[in-house]
């Protein structure tokens, strides 16, 4: 089967996050290099949301990369297409660096919320003004954009390790925060409501990004470095997935897992060598 | 069969909730000296626990009660009595009027965490604080006081209303605030554990309070304004339920509740009437 699409997480494959940009990860600049050349088109898929699609690829342009915007599928271009697609007015809760993305919309009366990883944004003040929007709409409607499954599983398996006494999961002495998921989790269960939740390792969300580079699952491979977000959550809609072995990859996480990746390869280099090598 | 122990919600039933103290509910002063004179043992049941013992007796001695601290069975007394039977070291973010009401506990490396309805306290950073102490313990122990049941009830019914364009459940203009409830489920979410409801409609919290009564269910009865918190609860724990027709009482839950009450009265005074003029 030739693998006609291909679909790329960011963080932890093309960089590692840290102080100030993080650090390009090896070969990663002349994997993405090589997968151009070759013409076989691709996506970014970023569950990012506290970060605007224009400082994206600042920092991928800082770390050497050559993309441009419309490589990047992230949640809040999504969630836009959305929004408008339906004719909705958006209350958001947001980080305050892409509060402005929503500028273009009318939200008087507001008939869905937009919940971000807000971060410091998600007080006590904030998180009640959510809710009683949500409360005032006739159909509560609330969008949860990444639903922080990246802390949420570090959660996870750092709890699973502490049971073993050890704590090497924290690979880069991480600051643990709460992100999107948990305060998604408060809203959906004080107003009995489920969120639509706008990323991996959400269906919904391969599916629009696949129609973007229009093919369909079982053309399409996923490469990210998360077991379940990236490769748990492409194998649910009918993708591949290859897991690298850089950014959150531990051995550990890869062998408790109950998702098998279809090939775990040594770095995104290494992914693509053996896409473009092979007849997979 | 005759009933031998009676639990009684506090708000709602003996006081309105309002401004400064609220305001007393006719008759049920008398309905309780009643009760004391009839020698049927009982206690005062409430989720309440952002308010110190003292401060809720002083609040029902201002009502024209006569009570002392025996008589009321809370969350925060019901937690402490765990803790201490099972040697817990407890982290607390409760409401700053009851933290004191921890200070004799070890609070070092801590094996367990108390959430109350902490209102402002419940800030982003905060959170993360409860979040990271949840996470540095080998196994996560996470009691949640009363866990909002009220509030989130509040907000079902408020979005039932919605659906039928009226807002009659706020009878008395409540301010929707999030309660302990949503918080923990944003801990439980983010830690994937389950925490340990203190408070009704917790068949445990029942259960400790009938054993303070040294009676068994089957000869208890649980009076209370609140059709799921109060009847549901107690009618699941095995004991009656009267609902009483004050506080947050609306024919329409009444009407639309999977719960059926054993009997439906117009306040406490006909309930203790009930109670004590019939072989019930």
């Amino acid at each position: 089967m030739k693998i006609k699409g291909v679909l790329i997480d960011i963080t932890g494959v093309l960089y590692e996050s840290g102080e100030g940009f993080g650090h390009v990860i090896e070969k990663s600049v002349e994997a993405i290099q090589r997968l151009q050349s070759s013409g076989v088109p691709f996506r970014l898929l970023t569950n990012e949301s506290s970060t605007s699609k224009e400082v994206l690829l600042k920092k991928l342009h800082y770390h050497g990369y050559n993309f441009n915007g419309e490589d990047i599928f992230s949640p809040i271009p999504a969630v836009k297409s959305i929004i408008k697609s339906s004719n909705l007015r958006p209350y958001v809760l947001v980080h305050n660096d892409v509060v402005s993305e929503f500028d273009e919309f009318d939200n008087s009366d507001p008939t869905c919320l937009v919940l971000g990883d807000a971060d410091s944004e998600f007080s006590f003040q904030n998180m009640n003004k959510a809710f009683n929007v949500l409360l005032s709409m006739k159909k509560p409607i609330l969008f949860s954009l990444g639903k922080g499954y990246y802390i949420w599983k570090i959660g996870i398996c750092l709890l699973n390790e502490l049971f073993y006494d050890s704590r090497k999961y924290y690979r880069h002495n991480n600051k643990l925060v709460l992100d999107v998921g948990a305060f998604t989790a408060a809203l959906e269960y004080a107003c009995d409501i489920k969120a639509t939740v706008i990323g991996k390792p959400s269906a919904q969300y391969f599916e629009v990004a696949l129609n973007d580079l229009n093919v369909s699952p079982n053309e399409a491979v996923m490469i990210g470095d998360d077991i379940n977000s990236d490769i748990g959550g492409a194998q649910k809609c009918g993708l591949k997935g290859i897991l690298v072995k850089t950014g959150k990859f531990t051995p550990e996480i890869l062998e408790s897992s109950s998702v098998t990746p279809d090939f775990v390869a040594d770095n995104l280099w290494h992914a693509v060598d053996y896409l473009l090598s092979n007849d997979n």
